[in-house]
């Protein structure tokens, strides 16, 4: 008899992001954020109070990383502001650049920045209940826009993989979220933003495996 | 510049199961679902009833069919029992085998009842909050073991498609779910299940590409 992987139910805690039978888990803290912001000042002053707090969580259950698998888990982000610019996560365009991902609005409010290789912003506002998709190709980072932690689930090919540093090489990404002053936000230009040149969106594109062409 | 598929939110209304931005929707009525149920003559009884009325409604968004994608959605099924029996789905194993399926629980409670290409039962809990993962190669169907409706969002790899005549060629899914008269549920042997030949498991092994092993 064939030897099948066995069914599992994992149960969301939405209070701490945790999920039973979870089979990884990892926390970011403030301090590890370091150059993510626009306003380095103000980073630097919250660091003393802030440094070792963790800002946000995530728990996963990954049964494999094989092409057609796929990895779901919880991820928790707790809420606030770095001079004017709400939370965010550090962002990642799919190692394998093809593929999508899930997210799906449980607690908290905020929003997914999404970003094109060629440099165009999208943005979707999440709230519980909203499931957003991200489609093939597009850089994400999720941001904290609410008073309360932002709580979403997620889920995305198992061989999708994550690279963060195509962001850093573009000196972050072209839009940063701001506090409005009036209860929300805004969008304003990161004028560190440089373009991806010719051979940066070959490389981008040349990472999609044939198999999902 | 590449065009790109655009980035999507949408919300789920839990009340009616339906999905703002769906691409997609179908429903299931009584009359739809003959020759399911153990006790046909229950089912013949509900009919005049019965017949006409949605018991699951299905929203999804389909962003595409290809390798590498995901689709997801919201399942509704209204709570009821034909005899003892708890409302099922039609159920499928996936036309692409190896393909798994993520159900993640948002109202009411009910169970994921799956069975092996070898006749292996194996049952998850579904409550809100609960993500059960169904790993590829499980058949699978939902059951509502509540007093009230219950509502799931799911997501699978986009190829995966679905088969649902192997659980007719096999006179049924081997376990029924039926009521246990203390305000739970129980699992009773399918008299009429027949298990799969070697040609028939081979087959089922047989309909997963090469490019996902």
């Amino acid at each position: 008899m064939k030897k099948h992987f066995e069914p599992v139910g994992c149960d969301v805690d939405l209070a701490t992001g945790a999920m039973t039978n979870a089979t990884g888990s990892y926390e970011k803290r403030f301090g590890d954020l370091a150059g993510l912001y626009g306003d380095e000042a103000a980073f630097q002053r919250m660091r003393a109070e802030w440094g070792d707090k963790v800002v946000y969580a995530v728990s996963d259950f990954r049964p494999s990383d094989r092409a057609g698998d796929v990895i779901f888990g919880v991820t928790r982000m707790v809420p606030g502001k770095v001079g004017d610019e709400f939370f965010i996560t550090r962002g990642h365009i799919h190692q394998q650049t093809d593929r999508p991902e899930i997210y799906y609005g449980q607690k908290g409010k905020g929003l997914m920045l999404m970003e094109s290789p060629e440099g165009e912003t999208r943005i979707v506002e999440i709230e519980p209940l909203t499931c957003c998709y991200v489609p093939p190709y597009w850089i994400h980072r999720s941001v904290n826009t609410g008073p309360e932690e932002l709580v979403m689930l997620f889920c995305y090919p198992a061989d999708s993989g994550q690279d963060y540093a195509i962001i850093e090489r573009s000196g972050g990404m072209r839009s940063r979220i701001l506090d409005d002053g009036a209860g929300g936000w805004k969008v304003v230009e990161n004028p560190n933003w440089r373009p991806r040149d010719e051979a940066a969106l070959a490389a981008v594109y040349a990472s999609s495996k044939k198999d999902a062409a």
